[in-house]
């Protein structure tokens, strides 16, 4: 059995037919098992689990089926193998789902910052020493004025690469020759870049290398990444619940609603946004599980 | 006359079928007289030159027509009507169809250096402070050592924005704190940010604040842009000649042969990459004519 699996990955890429898939956005692509595989081994899968997963899933792959039915059936075998990984995984996959726009990104890191007890603010046209630069977060308190470029990516494997580091460094650098009026008249304490998949290497190498640009990837720095946060905030997003479908989430983050917490505390939103009796009553019940 | 051709654009747009074009890549794209218009107003066409262009072009357009053959048609009539005009707007392309992978066109930049006096590698992996960059060109003569970001664009109305000149700056602020050797022992001296379209205002605004950033673009500035820089150092890029085809065109950029000039003073050239003698009496005879 455990030979069998191991040898599957290959025989899928070279030997079968070639089978599409249709992704979030509606577009075909390719299948390919080697992104599967990245994204449970990312998860924090064991090579033997994510080989089991990737055996059930491809043997009930059929042309054209969706990104979302896939991750569904990968989540189900992983959930019942790794139940700690399987909650990584769809965490992950819900944030991926706050796209395809990024907006949404935006307000969840807001939101991150704000259940750390800051003030927060996206898409801010703030003045820099040379030109006026669209920011995606500023959040502020008494001690600290912090503004983060926020990176969403909605596909697994793209990484913000030195480039984007670079820009936000520049972008920063004008800006810390200013000040500005958050909370109080202040200057900029902390410049932060945070995205929802990886860095690359060298994004990193030039990053630690700058003292002032804070760094936050799904799984980098080892301790505080975004992962990391979620959890301590407890922060889900709404795109994880199962009893709201893809036109309902989507119809919450058009009102920058990204959070459980924020129906649960706020039953009334769903009924003033036309939900039905019953499917609210699903929604807080499943919230209550989370 | 007049009139009918004034009103042709917004008919064509709002009351006409849709209809396809193929582009360089080959993929199809709904036409859109707009950008057609911008392009010719761009290379300095008037406002009636433009029109009595897009009246022609139109009325002779059909289905998948290639971007090409619409390119060449409107070439002809613009050559009749205002024949400077003609030359920059067929430059303008020639240097497009270094494309699509921007190779060529650092080779390109590196030729026009030299062609200044210097001497010029691409693709240099150079040590910054931070990391390593990739620069596209390097020149130096024994005042000035030059490295150059060189930014193409196979398709108009792509400009370059505030993001690459905020990388670029960042990048060359790693560079300048540290020696190269090109020539001698020496630091950087200017740092250029050269492409063959536009810039957005606000990186023209951010450029200008920045003082040690040089910009190019094919319109900026006013005067010592990429256009005149073309014309001074008598460069024409081998794409604009019609004597070669598409295949043989792409022959020569895999070599790193961009420029008519290098055909012109190495007439073996030709031959070595196999071409056959008439065909090379006819490439001479048009690079005579330029």
């Amino acid at each position: 059995m455990d030979k069998n699996n191991n040898d599957l990955a290959p025989n899928l890429s070279t030997e079968q037919e070639p089978l599409y898939i249709i992704k979030a956005d509606g577009t075909r692509e390719l299948f390919e098992v080697s992104k599967l595989e990245e994204s449970l081994l990312n998860s924090g899968a064991s090579k033997k689990t994510a080989n089991d997963v990737i055996s059930h899933v491809t043997s009930e792959l059929t042309d054209n089926m969706t990104t979302k039915e896939i991750y569904t059936h990968a989540f189900e075998i992983l959930h019942r193998e790794e139940k700690p990984v399987a909650l990584k995984y769809s965490l992950r996959h819900a944030i991926m789902e706050l796209g395809p726009s990024g907006f949404p990104f935006e307000d969840f890191v807001a939101e991150i910052f704000r259940a750390k007890g800051f003030e927060a603010k996206t898409g801010q046209v703030v003045k820099g020493f040379c030109v006026e630069h669209e920011i995606d977060v500023v959040a502020w308190n008494e001690e600290k004025l912090i503004m983060v470029e926020a990176k969403f990516h909605n596909e697994l494997g793209i990484k913000s690469d030195l480039k984007v580091v670079l820009y936000v460094k520049a972008r920063f650098d004008d800006l810390h020759k200013m000040t500005f009026s958050y909370g109080k008249e202040r200057q900029l304490d902390e410049a932060w870049l945070m995205t929802n998949t990886k860095f690359s290497s060298t994004a990193i190498e030039y990053g630690s290398c700058q003292g002032g640009l804070h760094m936050v990837g799904w799984n980098y720095p080892p301790v505080g990444n975004l992962h990391d946060m979620i959890l301590e905030a407890k922060l889900h997003p709404l795109t994880c619940l199962t009893s709201l479908n893809g036109r309902e989430k989507k119809v919450l983050l058009d009102q920058g609603i990204v959070l459980c917490k924020t129906l649960r505390d706020n039953p009334d939103l769903l009924n003033t946004l036309g939900f039905k009796e019953n499917e609210i009553v699903k929604v807080m019940e499943e919230i209550k599980t989370l």
